[in-house]
Formats: C-alpha cells, structure tokens, sequence
C-alpha cells in the first residue's frame, strides 16, 4: 500500500527542528509491510492543500503531522474537512478531556483551545494523553462522494505524536494491512567497509535473486546492507553475504559495534582500559554510551601529550625519542600500560596524527597506530592511514580499533 | 526565489538515518535572503525524475541530496541528465582527483568508481575533498531547449556535503540572489539554557519589533537564537537579548562551546586537565574536536570505577566511604587530582548516576556533581539533577561542565 508522510511547520523548513517524525513513522510501520514511499515537508497554511491534492490519488495510506493546535496558523483540521467535504462538529469527549487537562494544570483557557475539539463528520478520535489537540484517523473514502486514502492527522510534538501512533495509530494499521503478507528483512552492519567494495562482493550476485530489495547505509567505518523481499529471496541473500563478509559482520541487530564490544566481554566475564592519544576520548565515550559498560570498562587515559605517555601510562621516553610518538612501538608501551595499571584482560591504544597541522613525510597527517594488549597473549599493533578531517579521522580509527578487539575477542 | 530541497535515498524513507540535510541547508541559505519553500524526500531511482519533473515549473532554486556515488542506486546524476537532455562526459580533472583519493589510501578502484567522474555538460563541477563523488551545479536554463531551475546535485553524506555547500554553493548561491537584498542576521548561542525559558525572557519584546523574524534551536544543554530583518530591527533584537541574557551567550558565531573553551584557555596561555567518571570520556572527546586542543588539553582520565579514582586521581577511599563516588567531596578530589598530577592550570570533573540503573531514593539516575579546579583559586563544585536518556545526560553535563569553567575563566 502506497504510503506517504506529509509534515507540516515552518519550524521544520527553517531548520529550527530536525524532522523526526519520518524515521519515527518509517519505523513503526515496518512491521505492518509498509514503508514510506515519499515524504514532503510544506509551511502551514494553503501549502498542505495542494500537497494533499496532489497525493490523494497515488497514496492508500497518509500520515500528515502538525498544524492541529490552538493557533491561528494550525489550519491542517479545517483543510481536510474542506478537501473531503466533510462537516466539523465538536466533540464533547474531546472537549472534557481539553478542559480537564488545562484545569488541572491551571492554564487559562482562550476561545481558541476548542477548537481543538472539533472533529469532522466519520472522524475517528486519536486520544492524546500529552496534549490539548487529539489525533484524528479518517478511514479511506470516509466521504463516499470523494474519493481518498486512509488519513491520519498527527499533533506535531514528537512527545504527543509518538504515544498516540504506539497506542493508536498501530492497531488501525494492524487492521488495515491485515491482507497484506508483511516482507521478511535482514539487516548485516559490517565493520571497517567501504560501500562500494560491500557491493563489489555481493552486490551484483543480491540482485540477481528475483524480487530481492538491496540497500547500503554508509557511515564512518561501517556499512550497514539491507535485504528484504519473499523469505526465501532474504535467505539465499543471507547466504551469499555470509560466505562473502561473514568475518565483518558484527551485528545483524540494532546495535553499535562499540555495544557488541562490551556484550562480547561482559560474556566472558573479561575487562577493558583504553589508552587514547589520537582519538582522543571516543574510544571511551562510545563505551560508556553503552548501558552496562560499568562492568567490563575499568579505565580510560587520553594521553595527548608525550609528557602524559610517560607518566600515565608509563611509554618509556626513550621509546619516543627513538621511534616518535606515532609508532608502533609507542602504541604497544601505551596499550600494555593501561592494561597492567588498570588490571584489565584487554586493551586498546592508538597513536596518530589527526590533522589538520602535525603531519611529516614519513608521517603525514592521517598516520595512526592501534594497539591492543591481552592477558597472557601476544600484543598486536596495526598501522592506519585515514586522511581525513578531525572528527571522520577519530571515528575511522574507533571503528577500527573496537573491530580489531572484536575479531581478538571472538578467535 | 522559490527553492526546493529533494533529498533521495531508501536509508531515509525506512527511518535507517534521520535526514539532517534539510535544517543544514535551511540555515544555511537564511544568509541569501532564501528559504525552503518544501522539501521532499523520495526514494532512490524514478521517484527522483517525477518529484523533479513535478517541482521544475514551480522553483528557482533546487537541492537535490544522494544518488551521486559509485553504487547501481545512485542515479541522481543520470536522471538530472536525461531530464535536462544533456550528454554526460567524463571530467578528467574530477577523474585524477577519484584516482588520486583512492590510491593514496590503497583503496582498490573498480570500474563503477568512474561513474562519479561523469559531469553534464554545462554542468560546473563542485569539488569534493571529503569523497569521491563532486557535487554538481547546474545553472537555470543550462539547456535552453529545456526550462529550468538552478539545480544543485550534492553528495549524501553530511561530511561531504555540508563543506562543499560552504565552500562552493556560497558563492554561487551570493552570485545568484546579488539582486535580493538579504535581511540582516544575528545569532545568539547560550550555554545551559532551554528554549522556553529564553522565549519569556525576550520572546514577546523582541517580536514587538516591527518587521523581526525570530527563530530558535535546541541542542542538549544549548539554545540557538537566531534573529532577522531590517538592519535596525536586528540591532534592537540584539540590545534586547543582550540586557537579558548576556552572560549566557557563549558565542555569535558557528563554534562549540568546548571550541570557546579551548579558544580561551589557549588566549590565556593556560592549560586543562579532565577527570571523568560519568561523562565517560565526552568531555576529551569533545574538547580533542578542536583544532589545536593539543596545545591546551594535557591529561584526560576516565575513571568509571572507584578503584581507578583512587588509583588514577588519588580519591581518598574513606571519602568515597563516606560520602558515596557521586559527591560534591569526590567531585572536588577527582578535579584537584587530575589538575595536579598533569600540572595543569584547571580541571574539570564529572561524576554522577547516568542510568539506567544504578539510582537510590537519595540519590536518583540524574544526580550529578561537576566540580572546577584551578591554580591559585578556590575550588568549586555545582550539583545537577537532570533525568534523561544516558546519552542527553552526558551532554547535558558536558555542556554545564564547559560553561561553568568558560565563566571561571572570563570572571
């Protein structure tokens, strides 16, 4: 079923807001089969008109959110009655709910918060438990003299919306795509890829299954490739891409590779210190924005300075002197001092020259060192080279970094 | 001028990644006197000529995102190309740049690699230096057999596209709208403030002003307000917000405030230490962000555990006895620690309850404690409660961490 998400409020055109709304909607109706097949943002007012207009005979399923509150530019109600020739009428549940809420929290009432209250005629009432305005479900055709789609209209808050979609808007969806046989799908996050090599692999060998959906997701250090279609096309897709990547997948869930890192720890009841020169504290960060990481994250060191090597992490000087901070064997002393002074099972260093100044011939900028020491197992140490700016650099390496402790941690 | 975004790609029509492109580009053409007048997003392939087709009457200028790289779902460049009539001819400057890119970073070049060096003609090649795939632009009526708008075709990822936007849309964008005259515009960036607060503190003032546009924009511990209109109704804004807000505005231009931080430690010729337990690692992450954070920032520690307070940092175990890990008096002892063992001019330290476990009834998931300590100065210590998701927490107390040492150090 043909599926489109129109918002509505300049906030969102100004760029004042993110729209989440899409990646919300989008999300939620996966599990019914559906997916978004365009989205349109339009300023308040006459715009929604001519957008509805022009997708009412190509779409059976439409969400609009916004424009449904008390002010004068919240036309999105009025507009729909107008386009379906439908009668508004106020609605007195709706109207004791407007006023139980605003009594209770002591807001002065103005004229215009009933309008809210107003519902068109064949309407079906969204309750709102986190405002005034309710949503609003106009089944297809709800005027049999006008043809039109199913239409949901949606508060715009992300705090309202969200809550009425999950207690409402998913049961009708339910009842709507009950026909329907929902696409099976998988998901593969591939650490350390580029996109273009994933496709290189695999691409062309996908899209020859009959009625396989192949899609990539790129960001820094990892990709993420989407199969979906009949269960039989997602499984011959699953196997091609196992025998081809298998060894960078590191998940097939909704989850970081920083969270596999601890999950994979926190199993074999082992511990981590990282020792971070060039990235700086992402390393620890992204650990820590792990629920759970308390238990397997001992320590972190952000040693940027040659000064802070050798007195947190106990690098020798002479070690600098002779090989430079940005080397092999710093990486190595750096790795094997957090994880002793922290007592931890593993370790993770890295040593490089971020950018944009720093750089050398021998080593330009965008030269880095990973390190990673075990209890009772050879340390190893990688050499990376990722020009590129400040932040994409830092994050090229963590992903490298949690990728090589992951590959230690599962062979 | 009448201006369209269009931003392509099924990873963000299946809610895979929220689109940022439209608020960046939004903001970013405020300056030309231009703003979105829609915005669609439509899948990859024929969605993308229909949406065009449908928009080219209507606008004068269109951004259009993604389909530009080197995969068979990348299409942008071929559809604009058959839409406008125009022979597609591979550029060899844009094909050395793909070369070079690829071999300095012993990336295997493959045959669809190419694809990306393929330029309208007419088209003017907008470079690159985060990708492969140049941006293009297509001045209105490029083929004057065919009507047009000025059409942007610019790269997916937001690392590359929001630098050539800056770098090479700018000027052709201040070329195209010379003969608008773009209002006048200031924005306000303030630490450690919510957006309701700030609108009723100046909202109602500053909207009195004859002929001001007022907008906001909130991020975890910061709002951004931006105002615009005549050069006197601006400057008036501006005296407003100065009287009621001044000491909260961090900066009026496009920087962090963990840049300003380091900006004003590196004017001071001061340096910093940081002692994390439940930022985790944000604080050094965001400060190492900075270019030329080496010269100011020397020592990082993250100590989640209460062994590696003690043994990092030199936290007195009968404190954390008696006082608990998240207290002013551990605050206080982490932030003196971290300062004198790196013999730094300040430090700042965290610790707190980010969640989702971990709360008691004295001291629930929220709690927080940041403390400051300097050279020659007394220290100090602020306790916070804001309940949140870990990850808002954590920039929530970033945030409050580098306004309470920015204001140290302008006091």
């Amino acid at each position: 079923m043909r599926t489109v998400v129109i918002n509505t409020g300049t906030e969102i055109l100004l760029g004042d807001v993110v729209n989440a709304h899409l990646a919300f909607i989008a999300r939620e109706i996966f599990e019914f089969g559906l997916r978004v097949d365009e989205q349109r943002t339009v300023s308040d007012g006459a715009a929604i008109a001519v957008a509805l207009r022009d997708i009412f005979s190509r779409a059976e399923i439409v969400f609009v959110t916004g424009g449904l509150g008390p002010t004068t530019d919240d036309v999105t109600r009025e507009i729909v009655a107008e386009l379906l020739q439908l009668d508004l009428v106020e609605d007195t549940t709706v109207r004791e709910a407007i006023h139980d809420r605003l009594s209770t929290r002591h807001i002065p009432v103005t004229k215009r918060v009933w309008r809210q209250a107003q519902v068109p005629i064949g309407a079906e009432v969204l309750p709102n438990e986190g405002g005034t305005a309710p949503g609003l479900y106009l089944p297809a055709n709800v005027n049999s003299a006008v043809s039109s789609p199913h239409l949901f209209l949606l508060p715009g808050p992300p705090r309202e919306l969200q809550p009425i979609f999950r207690q409402s808007v998913a049961p009708i969806l339910r009842r709507i795509t009950a026909g329907l046989r929902p696409p099976a799908m998988r998901k593969f996050q591939l650490a350390v890829m580029g996109e273009s090599i994933v496709e290189k692999k695999v691409g062309a060998k996908i899209l020859a299954i009959p009625g396989i959906e192949l899609g990539y997701c790129s960001r820094p250090g990892e990709v993420e490739v989407r199969v979906s279609g009949s269960p039989e096309a997602v499984e011959a897709a699953e196997r091609i891409i196992q025998s081809e990547l298998a060894d960078t997948i590191f998940t097939t869930e909704d989850e970081t590779l920083a969270a596999v890192v601890v999950r994979l720890l926190s199993e074999r009841g082992e511990t981590l210190a990282v020792a971070e020169s060039c990235t700086g504290g992402l390393l620890s960060h992204q650990i820590t924005n792990v629920v759970g990481a308390s238990k397997v994250f001992l320590a972190g060191s952000v040693a940027y300075s040659n000064e802070e090597k050798i007195r947190a992490l106990g690098v020798a000087a002479s070690s600098i002197e002779r090989f430079g901070a940005v080397s092999e064997q710093v990486a190595l002393e750096m790795a094997e001092g957090a994880r002793i002074a922290a007592q931890a099972t593993h370790s993770i260093s890295t040593t490089g020259i971020a950018g944009p100044t720093g750089g050398t011939t021998e080593k330009p900028v965008g030269t880095a060192f990973i390190a990673i020491a075990s209890m009772n197992r050879t340390p190893i140490c990688r050499n990376f080279f990722v020009p590129s700016d400040r932040e994409t650099f830092k994050q090229l390496l963590a992903q490298n970094a949690f990728d090589l402790l992951r590959r230690r941690l599962l062979s």
